[in-house]
């Protein structure tokens, strides 16, 4: 069955190499079948199809990519979020608190909680997700996330680097990190990638993780430049990582390096504004060619949403991209870093991952920030 | 009919004289009848009802009071918005284009517009909203506006001295507002409002303004210290004005002086955002003791949103009010602005305006921003 959709405001494909080298149409149709873009263009010329629907004026954007999350977790750290907020100290907290609690839920518990919020961000737009394990922190535990991870995510990141468990010599559990942990989440996992930071991995610790994750054909990613420019993100370019994740503190010489080893730095202005650590310095990072992601982070403790539109807002409101940047970020950014090319567009024969919104055209998720605009979301075909 | 609402795992009662004096009771329930709160208490003593719903461990707050919208205007501003996020220059624009479109404009369009943007706040929990005129700036054009605003809004407020017209002289203008244009409105609205800017009215013009308003039997409301320290907020404490809105410039002796005569500080964190205005010192005024609203402004010009939710979770994130202090000014503050005492709180006798969240505290809010958390929207009795 083919459906015709019409009335588009304003289309985003997405089909060139860079944001303003893209096509936005006006007046403008797609034509889906099997759940694959079959025909887009100029209304005025669109095929006949099965059925036709009006979108009475809407724009319609590419499904959000959200390259960045920590989706698979038990508990609930509000009362940690409100007591970091107001200035009060809390007793317990932490990335510790959500692996007790995590490790304490059975699979059918952590999956009905991860399905919810993969509803949650269907519903607000976004198509495609990537999760990450970490809050396992042993091998059974880490192999039992990533496996419900590859169920409810499209993606799944190995982050068995996420800490040193309380209590674990810190050489050993390095050494099951790259060792054990990994053989046994290989088969499961697109990517590795490791929290160096002050307090977490080291340069040194990182680096190893990250090559022994190399070796064993994972994508590379890092947490870095969050608390502090600890490393982490000259180590992602010293690597040619697919990205460095937070950002919020960079050197110039980071983003020189980032720059010419086009390592995508992913923006997580939710996490940002959570922590209120300064949110990244997207313009900065974009005027200098640094490629941009832009992610949600959705995790119980630095970052608790789903919502990509929110991000979107964030980034061009306060972080001062276009509007035309920031949702290329939150697309084909995504796609990038999850090196999943036939995501974050939308091309004759790609998946029809349509993101149509209730305004007519993406400016309004900048300009009309916290109303809630999606529409209408389909997810294509996979495979 | 009477409905029992049960399993409320937070309930907001706003009861007291202060959000730290205020009731907030877990596990609790309420009774509406004739949509009034009949009965509210913890759930374990419960009456019974004529229906029983139970709300599956959800939080439950008064309905926003959103006390500074101007909904009544036609035309889009989104393209003006994206040149200046974008730094780019945009001939038209400002306010007049609003006023040129508005007059041009059917009563039939402006208030289907309208009650479109009423729905939409009342669908994310507003349940008691404010408009002004102001897109009018002439008799006939402002009656129209007041008289829509009427239909849409709970109360309105006459924003005639918006700014000059272009082409009017100016003292023949404040002559009109004054005189001719407020006896004209003024059996249709219940307060009124000034621009007291550089480049729209001074404080002496202001003053007389006001003082007109006064005369007839109007609240007092200022729009102050957007731009710079431009002498409104001094002037709404000189006049133990309602509010005084925006204030993003203050001087100390600012605070003091609204400290003071108990002027509420309306914050309009969205319009902030939207302009790149810095965000209003809300935590100094609060530690100051001045009375705070949060309201969304919306207009199409620099704040178009409905969001309370994302006004309250800005106040939280990055105004650093407590979650109770921002849902406070959202409510009760709201209320206190617009003299609606019933309003703001849940309280038995009092109308049901409640706000159920799809989450188990209001704390969610700030913890899960950009995520649509309204589950559902109870709008109660009225007079
Ligand atoms: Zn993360
Ligand atoms: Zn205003």
């Amino acid at each position: 069955m083919s459906e015709l959709l019409t009335g588009i405001a304003e289309l985003t494909t997405h089909d060139g190499p860079t944001p303003a080298e893209s096509t936005r149409l006006t007046d403008a149709a797609v034509v889906v079948e099997d759940g694959r873009v079959a025909w887009l263009g100029p209304a005025s010329t669109a095929p006949a199809a099965d059925v036709r629907t009006d979108l009475g004026g809407r724009a319609v954007l590419p499904g959000w990519v959200d390259c960045h999350t920590h989706l698979v977790f038990a508990g609930d750290r509000a009362a940690e979020f409100a007591a970091r907020l107001d200035g009060r100290p809390y007793a317990a907290g932490g990335i510790a608190t959500t692996v007790e609690a995590t490790r304490a839920a059975s699979d059918e518990e952590l999956r009905a909680a991860a399905a919810r919020l993969r509803a949650e961000a269907l519903a607000g737009g976004t198509t495609t997700l990537e999760t990450k394990t970490g809050y396992g922190l042993d091998v059974h535990a880490e192999v039992r996330l990533a496996r419900i991870g590859r169920e409810v995510a499209d993606s799944v990141t190995f982050l068995g680097a996420h800490l040193v468990p309380p209590g674990v010599d810190r050489r050993a559990y390095l050494d099951l990190v790259v060792g054990p942990m990994l053989d046994a989440v290989r088969p499961l996992v697109d990517a590795i990638d490791v929290f160096c930071e002050t307090g977490a991995f080291t340069v040194d610790e990182a680096r190893e993780v990250l090559l022994a994750g190399r070796a064993a054909g994972l994508r590379l990613r890092v947490h870095g430049g969050q608390l502090g420019e600890s490393g982490g993100v000259a180590l992602a370019a010293e690597l040619g990582a697919a990205s460095v994740d937070h950002v919020n503190h960079v050197s110039a010489a980071d983003v020189d390096a980032l720059a010419g080893a086009r390592v995508t730095a992913v923006l997580l202005p939710a996490a940002d504004l959570s922590t209120r650590e300064p949110l990244a310095p997207a313009r900065r990072l974009a005027d200098a060619g640094v490629p941009l992601a832009i992610a949600t982070n959705c995790n119980p403790g630095s970052s608790f949403t789903t919502s990509m539109a929110f991000c979107v807002a964030t980034a061009v409101l306060q972080q001062r991209l276009s509007v035309a940047e920031a949702l290329w970020a939150a697309t084909r950014g995504g796609a990038a870093v999850l090196g999943v090319d036939d995501r974050g567009a939308i091309r004759v024969g790609g998946p029809a991952d349509l993101h149509v919104l209730d305004a007519p055209s993406a400016a309004h998720l900048a300009y009309r920030p916290g109303v809630p605009l999606t529409h209408r979301v389909l997810q294509g075909a996979r495979g």
